[in-house]
């Protein structure tokens, strides 16, 4: 199945991401696996923990999180040659937000939830491992201040639950939604797309 | 019915302090309604994950989600009316506080209990919202630190169910709660009661 | 039953831990008794939440979180004694993190989950209460950073696991894992034993 694969280039992409924040703060391996994994599969674990969905994925899969502790571990090794291909990193973080943002969903529709609570969901699933990323290595958050991400894997959402609606069928709704998503976040990266930004300052204190 | 209605006020207004912590973090528009909704509905979240209690209040009732997610976007349209009211948010969130608190009792009670238990719920209700708001936005936790807060929680939902352990009707206990613990954190506020705090400093680290 | 008497000792000794972090942060009371339970109690509900086992152990023992409020806030009277006496509580952290993997192994166990789980189990439990004190009062997370403290609880896990696989009785396992497992930890401490560490710094952020 097309979506298993692009979901294991997902969570190994977003460890390695996950292992290079924690190298920053000069965490230990253990610190290395845990910032990795919570960065690939903490969404999924937030979304089920919201939803009451179990076992969580990882825990019914432990693959999962061997393949995010090894590629956390790796990381560190390969330091130098993730940042090298960074490009790369660019292309296999959009896939997998959109991957996340899909599985997101399907698991809402499976528990017969309303259309808000599968787009709520698709981004939760999307948004939260990056999220859980810097909050544990006290980063700014990336997410809630850099180009189209949330509102991405929130647009993915809306067009997966959409298309299912019409009756198309699931295999060309993921497609279509992989397709567009994909190219959304390219291009919210290529040039720079963002949502406005709210400032306040607050005059007295 | 009073509460739901009073639970609505609430959440409005936890949602716009939400959004105007996030607007000091310059945060875009998915951070403002993020933080505006883990602010507003994050304590009753907390409170259901911690006592199992499935759906979650979101889950099943999406609209409060939009409740909170338009409050916080409207909000940065209005930031600058919301500070000059902001005597008005004072005792909005004092109403919110109390409201938040006799449903986590409620909560608990439903869930058979133990009073110690339903009295953390209370609190838990009250207090963690404000938390999550402070966490994510990387502020210094208000509710550990400013006038009695937690303690006016704690002592509203120590009243809750010991009123209602004494039958007394539960639309009485509702009001004598609302109107005790509303008052006992205006005068927190009006005179700056506050816990002691425990100042620890470590002669060799 | 022994690992009952050297769990209540574990989360007084965490808990006194938690509410001196509070302190260095001047907490009020409500933020000392927060922070030194979630030390305490922390790792088992972080565990319990992300496998799904309901009730958690200190919503159906209240007792537990009695405990926890009462050393932190003993602690706050008894802070410079706490000092004084720092080397006791390196041993009772030592036990108390042994017998919370040990604990963290048995819940995975009885769930029927996987020998990968119940090692996961074993350092949530034993670490994820640090974690949370460390998040809440905004410090370097220490079991990130410094001497084998997690490997010390997955060794413990994997120890106690292998040895009921291979039939050991339960008790003889218990206890061989908590000589072996404090002890380990115990020479970490002396010989300043640690794991690698994963410094990253990026060229051109």
């Amino acid at each position: 199945m097309l979506l298993s694969i692009l979901y294991i280039i997902g969570i190994t992409a977003e460890a390695m991401t996950g292992a290079l924040a924690a190298g920053k703060r000069h965490m230990d391996w253990f610190g290395v696996m845990l910032v990795a994994s919570a960065t690939a599969i903490g969404g999924g674990t937030v979304r089920d923990i919201l939803l009451g969905h179990y076992p969580l994925g990882w825990v019914a899969h432990p693959q999962y999180l061997v393949i995010t502790c090894v590629a956390g571990l790796l990381t560190t090794v390969l330091g130098k040659w993730v940042v090298r291909f960074h490009k790369i990193f660019i292309i296999l973080d959009a896939i997998g937000l959109i991957v996340f943002s899909i599985i997101g969903c399907q698991v809402a529709i499976t528990m017969g939830l309303s259309p808000i609570i599968c787009v709520v969901a698709a981004v939760v699933t999307g948004v939260f491992g990056g999220l859980l990323r810097d909050m544990i290595t006290r980063r700014k958050p990336m997410v809630l201040h850099k180009e189209l991400y949330a509102s991405v894997s929130f647009l993915a959402g809306i067009m997966y639950i959409t298309m299912l609606h019409f009756n198309v069928p699931a295999d060309i709704t993921t497609l279509v939604t992989l397709a567009v998503g994909f190219s959304l976040r390219m291009a919210a990266v290529f040039f720079s797309w963002s949502l406005p930004v709210f400032k306040f300052e607050e005059a007295k204190a």
